[in-house]
């Protein structure tokens, strides 16, 4: 785990604990996906699905109660994060991921492929032990299908130099802002809030999700490749043609045509070409907008949560969240 | 689906039943996916799984009455069994499956690993749609990670010339025999069978799916590349030394230490060559007799079933199935 909730020590022990479900999950007489998946748990990852799962658990009365249950779900969402993470490291064939060698890289597609189905089964069994008998079960098959579309929706869009913005955003939505939406619906749910809060949860976390994805994307053009730990402008050569590109694009496509045209077949010069061109055409200062608008929904959102600490906790965590450099 | 069942018309409709449930679930905007999926419906599989759920369900009173639940688990068993095939295609780096090319020989690595978990996510829906607050939604989670497990072992054991028949039989019961096992027990338990039948069931299934994997295993070093609808000795230059050839090399260990040593780097002629050594060292004869074991084991449960026309039917397979050249 990072350092990165060492300011929050609740939620740091909360995340320690999932880490440890996590790694007793992962024992299998195979000791390569064993160190694999140890490995990544390791790596420095943000957590903040569990994270914002367990800030949700505080708007009910169930902590105390339920802890063991809580920290199984919380587990679950990781697990599911960390199974797409892996496969989309075997598509892109990444070399690097939260700056330390993939798995693919450090153990061979096989073991990549069978590590994140090994690691999905473990999500369905979580799922069933925590959450028999609730309206969730359904809504964790939903969720991780909707994941999984929004994959296929942005494999479809490979270097589409015509689609539109609406494209990307329905893409980002099932990727990345599902598993946020869950995650905070399901904390809220689990912990015991009102139907109102989980609700309000599942909003704010839906846009958190969209903003945090589009500001990841926004940090390919703006990032050194020193502070970003993985090989920037990688998206573009792989056809994935994210928020400030679309928006530059929008603006100038003939600036744009020939280069994009060379497919996979872009120089690093080129890439660095292609990257200037999105600033000077607007598509980070407009992609940035349409993530301060996202924000701002989370933002409302939280405002209206019951005051407790948390309410407090989530404004000042979505600010930084949101302001991140790498 | 092929002609396989051509002789048993009301299984043959039902596995059509299942081929439309299937190609349903399979509706995504992504063409590709799609195209993937139906490719794979339509190329000549036997439904096994499927087929011996259904017969199981006939030891109960349940058929008419839950038509369409049986139908969809066996489609979640058919589904399942796919996503394992399109996944352990993308690690083989196999061109051919069913006769046919693979998906990743057609639409390429990425398209092959999201179909994959593409319908480990259908598997994980039609479940929850079917078994609610039944124990066999457990059963099926547990039976996922076994044959999860099952790869990973036999991954585990890659160009081991040490590794024990032991190994190989643990290796092949997760990975083919759990999923026979799971497709009976089930038959017999939402067609309404006894608890006893339903456990019979599962040994059933559970000895019919060794043989069968043994069988296939043999049909390597005994079927002519034109008969058998996939490369031949293709799993030797993977690393997956199977049961022939672990019982000819406890025979004669110094006859292949040379050439195994070579792993993958084996040549067309010197595959042909360990192939006529398995053959001399007794590997195919003695695969060939504990197989006959394992249908013995099938074969003494089976006629301690309720006396039904299904009874016979589950003996003339099962005969069939274990005589198959190809």
């Amino acid at each position: 785990m990072s350092s990165y909730w060492s300011k929050y020590p609740e939620i740091e022990n909360q995340i320690q604990d999932v880490c440890q479900i996590i790694e007793e999950r992962a024992h299998v007489r195979n000791t390569e996906i064993q160190d694999a998946i140890v490995q990544l748990t390791q790596a420095g990852g943000k957590y903040l699905r569990p994270a914002f799962f367990f800030l949700f658990t505080n708007f009910g009365q169930n902590r105390e109660e339920k802890s063991e249950q809580l920290t199984k779900i919380a587990a679950s969402l990781e697990i599911l994060h960390m199974a797409t993470l892996i496969h989309d490291d075997v598509i892109d064939d990444s070399p690097l991921r939260r700056g330390q060698k993939t798995i693919q890289t450090s153990f061979g597609k096989d073991v990549a492929v069978y590590t994140g189905d090994f690691l999905f089964t473990v999500f369905f069994e979580l799922i069933l032990e925590t959450m028999q008998n609730s309206p969730f079960m359904t809504v964790n098959a939903k969720a991780m299908k909707k994941i999984l579309v929004g994959e296929l929706d942005q494999m479809q869009l490979y270097f589409n130099q015509d689609q539109s913005i609406r494209d990307y955003l329905r893409s980002i939505s099932g990727k990345t802002a599902e598993l946020f939406r869950l995650a905070s619906k399901e904390g809220a749910y689990f912990g015991g809030a009102s139907p109102e809060v989980v609700s309000r949860a599942g909003r704010i976390g839906y846009n958190i999700g969209m903003t945090f994805q589009i500001l990841d994307d926004i940090l390919d053009y703006t990032a050194k490749p020193k502070d970003f730990n993985k090989p920037v402008l990688e998206d573009i050569t792989n056809g994935v043609y994210s928020l400030p590109l679309l928006f530059a694009l929008k603006e100038n496509p003939t600036a744009f045509k020939e280069l994009l045209d060379k497919k996979d077949k872009l120089s690093p010069e080129e890439l660095t070409h292609i990257s200037k061109l999105v600033v000077v055409n607007h598509g980070v200062e407009k992609a940035q907008e349409l993530a301060r608008k996202y924000t701002q929904k989370a933002m409302d959102d939280i405002q209206k949560l019951p005051k407790i600490k948390t309410q407090k906790q989530l404004m000042q965590l979505t600010n930084h969240l949101l302001k991140r450099k790498i």
